[in-house]
């Protein structure tokens, strides 16, 4: 949550002349995202955000994820939809760096979201796969079943000072989803574009309703099925850590209300749910080992998903997630 | 530039539920301001500026500041207005920390201000003194000529080790203030409410016009003209930091079309502007020395008013600085 890019009226005035909104009324520095700069940005035109790209993204994935959100937004998804320049191009530069124009999103990020909210996440989520599955480009998940060994494993003395006893639960976790992964879980479901971070911060709602779906920086093509994992994962456990099936179920209803999961799916749920908390787990493992104390990005607890795959692991199948 | 505290939806809702302004149809936590939480809030009564206040602000001076803020807006000045509770009050509380609501205003803060905008700058400056002439209440000035040697003196070393021969030098004016202040150069001047920080950062443009002043928590009690001099540190040297004379008097002159210097403001102005900028090395200087290389709060460079000051130094009267 930074600014690392800061903008002068002066490169602004120059970005801004390549496009077709008029000159700068309000533009403000917001803490969004942890990866690049944002800025909320007012002309004659509206309000959009402009964001500079840091080097943690690769400007060679830009044109992926901004040809979602333009899909999106063209299908009525509550997406923001880039602002193409005169020249016809999304992609602008500001200080050597890349950057974009997307339209702003009204709404309100919930900390702690209710049934309905996270029935309407669902609905929204199959959306974006229907909207997608035409969708001409593809791009692997960098952080796939793959890539969670080297990642966690490097780290297991850490784990294991952060709890004892994790270290073996993990491995244990790894060997599954192996194993899983050997009969072919992962590929015999439906593919297609995922967002593979659709996090309650990633949500604007007005109320209950489902305003906006933002921060594309994960998106990747793998199995559909996955995506609702994660969000199972993510908005589905109450602050103290235990799953609440009432959201599960809600957010498993309003998916299948716009795509009806397939047979493979429903079965894969426990070990997509599993192998969801796995990832985030790996992620937060490694940059809890490389982030120093009181750094400018806050670290976020691996232990959140170490309890999460306590539930996984005690699952017996889909019904444990209201499907 | 950071966000400090940051409200969930829930606490959110319940500190607006104190207000007349409806529901959040976006809140958005903004890089501005160093000292404070910021937060862009939109309800269907319009936008607006949500600040938490940390340590560094004493609560008991916050009346003080935001009563600034509505006598100021209530003169047609453009400063962010108060947004008052139902129940009258200007302060909430929330996570046990004081918060104000105040309109947003539109503009975008000059890098590198033009001698229009100095211009601009100077008339609102005294169009704020004289709004403010009548204000009941008085703040004395924490950081006035008492308190530079204080603040400077520990650290002398560090600003002989940053400039070999600065120690000497800062002695020097130190001396030569404390000569001044023994004449009674500050209390024979015009006294009143003054900004005290009225930085480009602190501004919102629109093209060449003055559309906010922001950013009150430093204002207090002092020699009128010496806010002045604060801005002609501020705004009228050049990145190369050469003094840029015809912004300064496009800044006095504009002050003066508002509210003319008196024959003995006039003279101390050199006083003054030797003064402010100690004013800012010394808590540069000091900053400097207690704040880690990389923390989140990003140091301001000292030697940036050590060379101001070398200007000052040499100043003969008052029409070294359009005068």
């Amino acid at each position: 949550m930074a600014v690392y890019t800061d903008l002068t009226d002066d490169e602004l005035a120059t970005l801004l002349s390549a496009y077709d909104l008029g000159p700068a009324l309000a533009f403000k520095g917001i803490a969004e995202g942890v990866e690049n700069s944002n800025f909320l940005l007012e002309t004659p035109a509206g309000r959009f955000i402009l964001t500079v790209y840091e080097k943690r993204v690769a400007t060679t994935d830009l044109p992926f994820f901004m040809g979602i959100m333009e899909a999106l937004a063209a299908a009525g998804v509550v997406a923001p939809a880039p602002v193409r320049r005169r020249d016809g191009e999304i992609l602008s530069s500001a200080r050597g760096k890349a950057c974009a124009i997307i339209t702003f999103l009204r709404g309100v990020s919930p900390r702690r979201p209710n049934a309905a909210q996270c029935r309407a996440l669902g609905e929204v989520l199959a959306a974006m796969h229907v909207a997608l599955a035409s969708y001409p480009a593809a791009r692997p998940n960098s952080l796939g079943p793959a890539a969670w060994g080297p990642l966690i494993r490097p780290n297991l003395a850490l784990a294991e000072s952060l709890r004892p006893g994790l270290a073996a639960a993990i491995e244990a976790d790894l060997a599954a989803l192996d194993l899983a992964q050997a009969e072919g879980w992962r590929a015999a479901l439906p593919q297609g574009v995922i967002h593979a971070d659709l996090f309650p911060d990633n949500t604007l709602f007005l109320g209950d309703a489902l305003a906006g779906v933002i921060d594309f920086y994960f998106a990747c093509t793998d199995a559909l099925a996955y995506d609702l994992a994660v969000c199972l994962n993510a908005w589905c456990f109450e602050p103290d850590r235990s799953f609440n099936i009432t959201k599960a179920m809600a957010m498993v209803q309003g998916y299948e209300r716009v795509r009806p999961l397939t047979a493979p799916e429903r079965a894969a749920l426990p070990s997509l749910a599993r192998g969801a908390a796995l990832r985030f787990f790996a992620t937060r493992l490694a940059d809890w080992s490389t982030t120093p104390e009181g750094a400018m990005v806050k670290r976020k607890d691996p232990l959140e998903y170490a309890d999460k795959l306590e539930f996984h692991r005690r699952a017996k199948g889909p019904e444990d997630y209201g499907a």
